[in-house]
């Protein structure tokens, strides 16, 4: 049987984890999200809590000392991004398995054949949901997408070189919100199966 | 029943229009290309040729004589783009359909609750599509790829002021080189019911 490796990227609040984790029970394949923010802690001798801050989000001082820090040589977030790369490749390399987030389709591109998807739904349904599962804060649910939104688009861009959320850079982009969490997950094992069937 | 009002963009060689026709027929509704020209003709007066070329392309002088010609009031590609506006919204007032390209999505995006589809594939996927399809030509396929990439994003740019093949944009985009033209059709007919049910 082909090893199977699904990327999962995805808009905060679109419930692309949820379907990350239902999608892999479906195939009976391990998913990588938490387990994996474990596993760097160990590796990069970093906190847990400073990993939880830092390794997804571009966070509120990331563009200004993006160009000043590295002339001291490497910041925490490209130890941490290191560290990451590293556990991914090991992951993939191993057996059939789903990752979340962390830009692994694109670490991923030259070494293994991935089927990469993206997640994504309308401002006003992730706005229900992050409030659903987050409950109310200061500033309103939009703010708080709209930041996410930037912070990990401009992360992606930073370590990738290429755009985040590109229809072209995934197999296949759902809208969560239209479509519904449970749909997408019966929709991309059947497109899994496809896909590798094909290669 | 719902009336179902599918929007297909798609690039140059994904074979999105054969995706389209395809899917219209397996609903049974009409599928809105070649047949939109023709009306286009009628309404506008404009010579047939003259619109397969201006129709959907930013053409040469396109960006050039985007400013400049304006000051003189309205050009052949604006009394065009009104044409085709026209024709589109009264065709989905009407029926149930597929509408290939021609930036109906963002036409309708306040008159009607379409399914919103972008349909891509890899450059060596559509270079071989085109190869086959057009035959050899003196530039490189790649390059007239390319070409017309960059045509279809100015003019979707120019007449809708959004980006052309960013995710968020559609409810579903699917890489047909990787998942094959039939069953992007059939994954399609299959999310048209889901989304329609929902609404």
């Amino acid at each position: 049987m082909n090893k199977k490796i699904i990327t999962i990227s995805r808009e905060f609040g679109s419930g692309g984890r949820t379907v990350g984790k239902q999608l892999a029970d479906k195939l009976g394949v391990p998913c990588f999200d938490h387990e994996l923010i474990l596993k760097l802690v160990e590796k990069s001798g970093l906190s847990e809590e400073y990993i939880k801050e830092e390794s997804e989000y571009a966070h509120g001082g990331f563009l200004t000392a993006m160009l000043s820090s590295r002339e001291m040589g490497l910041t925490n977030q490209d130890i941490l991004w290191t560290a990451q790369r590293n556990i991914i490749l090991e992951i993939a390399e191993k057996e059939s398995c789903v990752i979340v987030g962390r830009c692994a389709d694109f670490i991923l591109r030259d070494k293994e054949k991935t089927f990469n998807v993206f997640i994504h739904a309308s401002m006003e349904k992730r706005a229900e949901r992050i409030v659903q599962q987050y409950g109310e804060r200061e500033e309103s649910p939009v703010q708080r997408l709209k930041e996410k939104d930037k912070r990990r688009a401009a992360y992606y861009r930073f370590y990738t070189d290429t755009k985040w959320g590109v229809a072209q850079n995934y197999h296949v982009a759902l809208d969560s919100g239209a479509l519904g969490i449970q749909y997408c997950v019966e929709l991309l094992a059947d497109m899994v199966e496809e896909f590798y069937k094909r290669i």
